[in-house]
């Protein structure tokens, strides 16, 4: 299946999961919520939540929807309390306006908190699975989003500014910050296929490698590219003198970095077949994308 | 037993379990959240959780301190995003620095995010339970704090802010900003001492009138009490020209409603025998406190 009948699924039967559970909230707040989550991103944490269960065969695993709105509830939330002047201070968030820009700062912080929230209600009701499994969904996406992991990453991140870090703690930054969520990605499909534990342990081998890869891109995209194509302020890390993968490798050892990467995730798909083959496409995708 | 027995019980037994989860984080962010949660409140919703389960019989149930943890955390965070600039802006929370001003905005945002997150956390490892009522934990908790519940109410205030607000409004908004997680700390108690549905509607109508009866006081407290006494800046309400229970209903009015709200509280208990004389203390202490 292609990237964007990935995309299609995720707009057709996922999305519409958040807004179903809004009808009693307040327009504008409702208006809000709708804006940043319809702020086209990439959605490849719900394209990891499908392929992982296509992987495993159960690619209509009835709780995917579930699982894919809630992850990419989290990721959002992420985005717009990051964005937020005390953060990261952007104006710009895929070349639109940043929520607390078309917005304000206290409907930001709102509509971050209370999508962070409604990622649980989603996947408490994740249909066709046993309460021992939505559960342990519950536990995952808790472990991967909180202080030990993308929480604490951010932290980390907004601590470090201005300092520079070195390789080793670089990367435990970004497998908090990042890496978390898209194993819990990949994990949240797993359960939604009732994966067995060596199921769930190659999907998260393969996740910690594409997480990092998909941060080395960022680095080189960061340097690279022009605000345009990213949607984003570009070169925002070297204005802030924070270290990065081109700052402590150089471009062509953090491109080497990418090639080793995704050696190593598409490698720890091999017990899966050929059933892997989208979460091989989508490993090849996060390497060569060019935003 | 007494209400500083029940807090002493939450300091050594709940409190701690949030720190042992945090052994991993960077030492800042630990105290950080140290700080928030130390920074001593009326720990009324744990205070809560465990009288809930007292009045079903089953006060040492061993659910219980991650119960009470985990509604102490989201209260705590919904008060370090509230006093945030962009929200109230409030400098003194308990008579100390607010979080932002003992620390910085980043802290404070990120703080409280992981707070949430937490909670679900403690949920999900709650000892003695069967995981359909662990599931069914997280859910209540859930539902309460978003935006059906608590982040609703506050977006609805922050909107609200110099409008004047009926009295169905006013009550509708407290019913979601304060009201939905007091109920969420008798629901979690209920679970944690497997309470069945009749049990539960009873705590859940109690919960009602005594958040109710909570927001009440506090607007009276508001207009009656010093900045010392309250430990957070007196008469802001007023000064914001915010509606509230006094500028509605005038000072007498709000005491006449406090003590209908008490009576219908009590009433609410009697099927719950004298196991339920903590939560009667309760309310009474709700109505007669002076912070």
């Amino acid at each position: 299946m292609t990237l964007s009948a990935d995309r299609e699924r995720f707009e057709a039967h996922a999305h519409p999961l958040v807004e179903a559970q809004l009808s009693q909230v307040p327009t504008t707040l409702r208006e809000a919520v709708a804006y940043a989550l319809s702020v086209g991103g990439k959605r490849i944490r719900p394209i990891l939540v499908y392929r992982a269960a296509r992987a495993l065969g159960h690619g209509d695993a009835p709780a995917l929807e579930h699982a894919a709105a809630a992850i990419e509830l989290v990721h959002t939330y992420s985005l717009i309390h990051d964005d937020l002047p005390a953060m990261d201070d952007d104006d710009l968030r895929r070349g639109q306006p940043t929520l607390h820009r078309a917005y304000d700062e206290a409907t930001a912080i709102l509509v971050g908190d209370g999508m962070q929230v409604q990622a649980f209600s989603l996947l408490t009701a994740a249909p066709g699975l046993t309460a021992a499994r939505r559960l342990a969904m519950v536990d995952v996406l808790a472990a991967a989003s909180g202080f030990p992991g993308m929480v604490g990453g951010q932290y980390i991140d907004v601590a470090a500014t201005g300092e520079a870090l070195g390789l080793d703690a670089l990367k435990a930054m970004h497998n908090l910050k990042t890496g978390a969520l898209i194993r819990a990605a990949l994990a949240l499909g797993g359960h939604s296929a009732d994966a067995d534990e060596t199921a769930l342990l190659a999907l998260d081998r393969y996740g910690e490698h594409i997480g990092l890869a998909f941060q080395v891109v960022d680095d080189i995209l960061d340097v690279e590219s022009d605000s345009a194509t990213l949607g984003k302020t570009q070169g925002k890390d070297a204005a802030a003198n924070k270290s990065t993968y081109v700052s402590l490798l150089g471009i062509d050892g953090a491109r080497r970095e990418v090639t080793t990467l995704l050696d190593a995730a598409i490698a720890t798909l091999s017990p899966l077949g050929d059933n892997a083959d989208d979460l091989r496409e989508l490993a090849r995708y996060i390497v060569a994308r060019d935003r």
